[in-house]
């Protein structure tokens, strides 16, 4: 086997499922890094689908396997939902289950040999993201005995980068369902956005556990996507998969 | 809201994470069936894909809604493997991991009035079907008495019917990535079939629970995957796709 | 210590807990086969006793000790029951606690040195044997690199044998309280045999999970116990008793 | 149905699992008492079997329920143990386990309809006792609101009781494997003495937690069995049988 | 009863658990306010001791106590540290332990009557927080339909308010252990503070989870504490203490 | 570092969260001996405060400290009550919540390197005490094989010792809230004393579970308060606080 013939067999799956066994084994021993996206079932207003925050992540995934010959885990669809969660359509996951996906997810690509992954999430609410930390910070710590090669796990919102972008005449305070992903959605599948959108703000308390957030968040929307466009998601997105592009070049290093 | 429109809407989404919250709301409302497929990442010879057990029920499950109407759930493509999961490229997540995972799945469609729901597993392995059981009957035991519309969920493989086809000149033994499943994958997905494949058996011990089952299962092919055809494949998934809708009109009735 | 007072030693007892604490340490070195009993608390039909499912394993594990010189654990006599679980005096404990039970009990038997053991049920529904083969998973996994013999662990039920007698002049479909099972009671315990029974059918739907099976499955009885007889009890357990004897020299061997 | 006929039909059976299904029904009608019987296999010196805590309660619950009326549950030989654990024989299982089995088989008996309960455990170690205890803690508590007649449920051990007997010239430090149990076994199942023990005392130390109790506790008896006697022990029999008689009376008046 | 000396009785004491079984009946009764601290044991830098998160937030709830007539319930001085974890001293229970002791704290303060409360945490990682805010909203969902008087929890960090106080010439990236947190110290302990600190920063990579976070958080603090006060740690203390009252005061209104 | 320069550092403090960092490696280097004190928050009559449980040990953990240069960890304030769990103000915490803080607490302190404790309790309830015990034993069995020095653990109720001291006068039935616990709250914290309360006695069930055991406890004191006094609360306190400092220097010799 030359690294020639594995970059091309590489190059050739960008969904870590499609390959067979054989050539999963390839792709192992290759180092190659895997992106594992998780979005959610989520209310995110009038104009956008239930799966807004699972397409964001798995679009960028699957930009940064062609360019970078990453490949990307079969996603998980599903996420724990707070201030969304009792509008129609949300499914809102137990922290607990959340945790325990991703943990035999991971643990899983780390015994086949996977061992440089980036968990990429579309949802970026805080329950949501301590459970995949908590789930990596268990399988960090658990394989570095045992691989030769050490185990490297990220764990990151593609909002962390997607709030980078500047000079898009956006709002500070634009947030779920709002501009960005508006124009995000828009650039990924133009045929998912129903209309324009009505601008809208998220009243949650700021310390209250309240059993109904929705009374305090009426629309669903938390910013304005009146102000989205095709070409702003363009950018947005070009930016994220260019910076997830880079985590995964630095993962493959050392 | 005329139920015209109703069925106009539900008609132009197959996904139900595709529609907005509002849309979601309408389709519960007008009790429409619920499809959840349920995939593995395993093993299947050095012919077929690691996802072939996912993309057989996700394709069954769109071609049901198509003809029925019913809306497909976002995919959970991981499972419970057995003889399969140490092969490389295998992912076998906790038998508990899956139970839960379908249990909040199938309790957020019943809390967002989506009560009828047929869970749809392109793996059979008992493990993996025993923990989607289990889970749909703690729903359908929570659920009782809360609804005013009685909860009614439905567990199957679709391999409960894809071996019911006969006069394929298969000899009744064939089984994991044997002649039935290249066959199927060869009317689904041609482009992931690499190769005719290679006969084998599995000789898994009857009853002792082996660390090692790889050991008995060379090539990890159970039956002839060349005896296998793109025709024989589209006839089997035919008939699949006509069993379960079926049983999505069953759901409707009452 | 020689091999021919072991031997006599262990032809003295049938069941593992009537040794004391130095004669158990002397079977364990001997590398004594234990054969682990599980029933159940279920209906049996109006003529069975709820206790159908306990007494044939222990008939057949206190022969095959009597004939191989193995040991019986001493027997769980709980189940997870599903058709029949709300039939009165059905006692059906959950799929974890049974898991947990038998784990504990394999575990325990393995760090005593009985690491050769035998899990023989009565009751074969499908949640039941999975979670007994889960804990036999767990415990060949977690024994295998520590013991200097290795861990052997089998589960099966007594049916896997029962039902391969054949020319009894029973039907196919004989199962749950029916001609098979009613003849073996006959004859290990006539005595709880309360009349002839009642012929009947399990018509509990193929897919779906309904809160109620004792609604399709009027009488609780699968099959026509009115074929049943003694004798043909007595052929049954016999070619049961001899396959179970033939797994308990096998795993003597090596 | 008139209390004769049902007074008939209790008398005619001790286990409870003995019954049919509709013999179940009709003792948990009439307001049977179930008494569950819960040991341990367990070191015992070297004359006493490992099943020494079993083998005592069932036989005061058997003959509890000849006099009584009431049924026995099928035991649970199994138990939480302590200062014996690393004996050669002993298994004891987590106190999780434990708690599961015990909360599982008393929520199945109270939705039977048998609400009266007695725990005989034969083992009385404190986390075994407590184990016990959590678990009718957890079903009184959950089904006091649901049934018509009052849940009851007393948890005990039957060395309460033995102990109480004086007047045998052993001494106040009599314990395990001691005179008190030598005797009692002698009387229930003199087959499984083998011979006369050896007086030990048992200093596993006051407070703190070791990891080898035993070697605080060489020979594993705390007392003196050589003053064991089969009359002594069908005394001590008789008074625990009497007294758990009057628990039995107690529960069955309202 | 009057609610003059109700008010009086209340003034009496600022901790819960000094009150009597019938003092805190009255204080129930009377809708008081609890305050539930919840601190750490972690590396603060070598000038500050393990416990500033925990000295932090009893403090000011002691303050609030004593202004608003509200009552203290025992601290929880333990927490689930990420960065500092495995400096020396440092003991972070799991997150699992966390939410457990927190929703039975909080759903035994609501049992008893207390529903309005304060969980004030002086540590605010993001796994520590969620762990807290999960505890309270189980309890706020299973508490709304049983209780008459609504039950409400805030879940917040004394860090929220902290760094809310400006002007006081610490740059915007102080942190762990830097400037505000040693006033605070110097205000509330001064006997606690070891020396004036050193400057330091946490380089905790920004998306990867490290076994060893340490390494890149040289010193163990975030900020510069050489720039500390007693008379700045007073003005955020009094700040801080003014904001808690005022959610005091508002969960006493409605 | 000299062994005198870390005597010195170690008896200037009694908290073990008051040290630095720095300070707490220095002590653990050294082996210094931790106490945890356990309480609760628990009805004790009416002249009692709910926190009698917790101020007994922390007193005599203190004093310890003092005498013996041991440290004193964070106390935990929460118990597993039960006769007094329905009387206003008391909260009694889960069984496994409390097993899961004292496990958590005693492994990072072995985690620490110091590994000889004294888990010290002011509630001794049997199901509370096992809790810890089950705690200890975990953290004791993990950490054998790691650590170089043997880790030991001591779990004991205060009481243990509190109910030696004899001719104080208090009849042999004294107990909860009574003679004893009343002098020795008189002689720790006076102000917190409400009057000389009234005798009374606990006629819980010797055997049932009941789910209203206050019903059998009225005035929740189990003994004669008015028999108490300070000094001989005071006695009492010396003799525990002396037993105690024996057990801490046991701890230091090997």
């Amino acid at each position: 086997m030359t690294s020639v013939k594995t970059n091309a067999k590489k190059q050739s799956y960008v969904w870590l499922d499609e390959l067979s066994t054989k050539e999963a084994a390839v792709a192992a021993n290759a180092g190659t890094v895997v992106i594992f996206p998780v979005g959610s079932v989520e209310e995110h207003g009038d104009h956008l689908p239930l799966c807004t925050d699972s397409i964001q992540p798995e679009y960028v995934a699957v930009e940064v396997a062609k360019r970078t010959g990453c490949l990307v885990a079969p996603p998980f669809r599903h996420g724990v939902c707070n201030a969304g969660r009792n509008f129609p359509g949300t499914m809102s996951i137990e922290f607990e289950t959340l945790r325990m996906v991703a943990r035999d997810v991971l643990a899983e690509l780390v015994r086949n040999g996977f061992n440089r992954i980036i968990v990429l999430s579309g949802h970026a609410g805080s329950s949501h993201m301590v459970a995949l930390r908590l789930a990596a910070q268990e399988v960090v710590k658990q394989s570095s005995p045992v691989s030769a090669r050490k185990t490297r796990i990220m764990v990151l919102s593609d909002f962390d980068f997607a709030f980078e972008v500047k000079d898009l005449g956006f709002p500070e305070t634009d947030g779920h369902a709002g501009a960005v992903e508006t124009s995000r959605v828009m650039a990924i599948r133009p045929d998912l956005v129903k209309g324009k959108g009505k601008a809208g703000v998220m009243n949650v308390p700021r310390f209250e556990i309240v059993p109904d957030p929705e009374k305090y968040f009426e629309g669903g929307v938390n910013g304005d996507p009146t102000l989205a466009s095709d070409a702003k998601g363009k950018a947005i997105n070009a930016y994220v998969v260019e910076q997830v592009a880079k985590l995964v070049e630095e993962l493959k290093c050392n």
